[in-house]
């Protein structure tokens, strides 16, 4: 059972994890060399825990702790408890639902790990959008994806607003980060994947063709200003688009990404 | 030819259409009593004032005044210059792209004029996320759809959030609101739309079949939390869903309704 903790200083150094969670440079390295990352949210909070994540603490106001109780009697994680304005001085924002979790980071999996078994997975490269790396989690699970790799440069998957807007898939799918992004398609292909890359190239082939009939499937997704480099979109198998009315503005990769997958299931 | 105004001052009263961007509650009372909606960014402005939108003024940095000369030379409203970090000041954000304008909004559309000629057009309940809202209006121009119309109590495609980004879709499409909740749906059947209902409710039919030999299809989207309210589920003419993995979340409404405009257009 989790230990409740009431603190009154909004200083104490037991809440480090939790400081000033709109400073996305600080957070990132500060998690980073800690191995940790944030859950917020007492549904996410939740799924983290059953998704087999260890806490190191947990934070929140004195109203939240009985909708959690469950989880916080299978964890030996200091419970913090401080009045909700104490909380937005520590993370600098008023946190709305309820109840933070600071969590272990796993060792990241192999590659060969994550894609055992695998039939359908995405493979983002440089995206930099928190937001669209969650909705992407999110939509390749309820579209039917087994796996995410992501390039050496993608943003992360177990960031708090990644996490926040993925509802969670990022516990329940498996990922990685690909060691090689040079290599990285031809290594898959070799692997027995079709690499599939999403693109406005003028040589692309309409989404629904691009998967017809393939068995195992890599979708390959570029980043939101400039989309894949020039070495992911040469090597990969095949070049797809989703057809789209003249003279507009290409759908954003979350919403392209959606589209896709559901192409994708259907094959 | 807009009059460049150097200012010095982040208390000007000449600011006052710019001020505290971050303050949702505050601006969406301030930009309806006044009439008027923020553009942020210089291909942002570019599109509204193509899109036939007058401005009120402008405020950017000295160093944006180039890129939007042509722009500026066609508009005869004041260009208010500051320094970065005053900007930063007055509107309480550091603006990364460069310019805002101020533009006035234009009367309501008829929902007549905005339906004449239309074949596709989505339909937004309460969607409260104004992100949620510009995704939409991106998703929808790109796949097809011709016009928006939205509940009166949708969240408003022209605030800065919604326009920035829709990618300017929120510009090009016709869109108006709703006058009557109760019977809007009731409405457009009447008007030779078949009203399709996203939902996840158990008696629905995949999209494809949905909209399978419809010819005017109005595609419904209900909010963010809690989805359609009871009357418009009941009163559309069909239940739709997208087919996914069990257990899982569903998705998001903005992944949801670009699936559903992709499968809409294939019909």
């Amino acid at each position: 059972m989790a230990e409740v903790v009431a603190l009154t200083d909004p200083a104490d150094p037991r809440l480090a994890d939790y400081r000033d969670l709109r400073d996305v440079e600080l957070r990132k390295s500060f998690e980073a060399e800690h191995g940790l990352f944030l859950a917020e949210g007492e549904k996410v909070v939740r799924r983290a825990l059953e998704g087999g994540f260890d806490a190191r603490s947990f934070l929140m106001a004195p109203r939240w702790l009985e909708s959690l109780d469950d989880v916080l009697a299978g964890s030996d994680a200091p419970v913090y408890v401080l009045p909700e304005a104490l909380i937005e001085q520590v993370t600098g924002f008023h946190v709305h639902r309820g109840a933070l979790a600071s969590l272990r980071r796993h060792p990241l999996a192999s590659v060969d790990d994550v894609l055992a078994g695998s039939r359908s997975v995405l493979v983002l490269e440089d995206l930099v959008d928190h937001t669209n790396v969650g909705a992407i989690f999110r939509s390749g699970a309820a579209l039917g994806f087994d796996a995410v790799l992501l390039a050496p440069r993608c943003a992360d998957p177990l960031y708090r607003r990644s996490i926040k807007v993925g509802m969670g898939a990022v516990f329940s799918t498996p990922w990685t980060r690909l060691p090689d992004w040079y290599d990285a398609l031809p290594d898959l292909s070799r692997r027995g994947f079709t690499t599939v890359a999403l693109t406005l190239a003028e040589d692309s082939t309409p989404i629904e063709e691009a998967v017809d009939g393939v068995d195992r499937l890599a979708l390959v997704l570029g980043s939101e200003g400039h989309g894949l480099s020039a070495r992911w979109e040469g090597s990969a198998d095949r070049r797809a688009i989703i057809p789209m009315r003249a003279g507009i503005d290409s759908l954003n990769v979350a919403a392209a990404t959606a589209v896709a997958c559901y192409a994708a299931a259907r094959r």
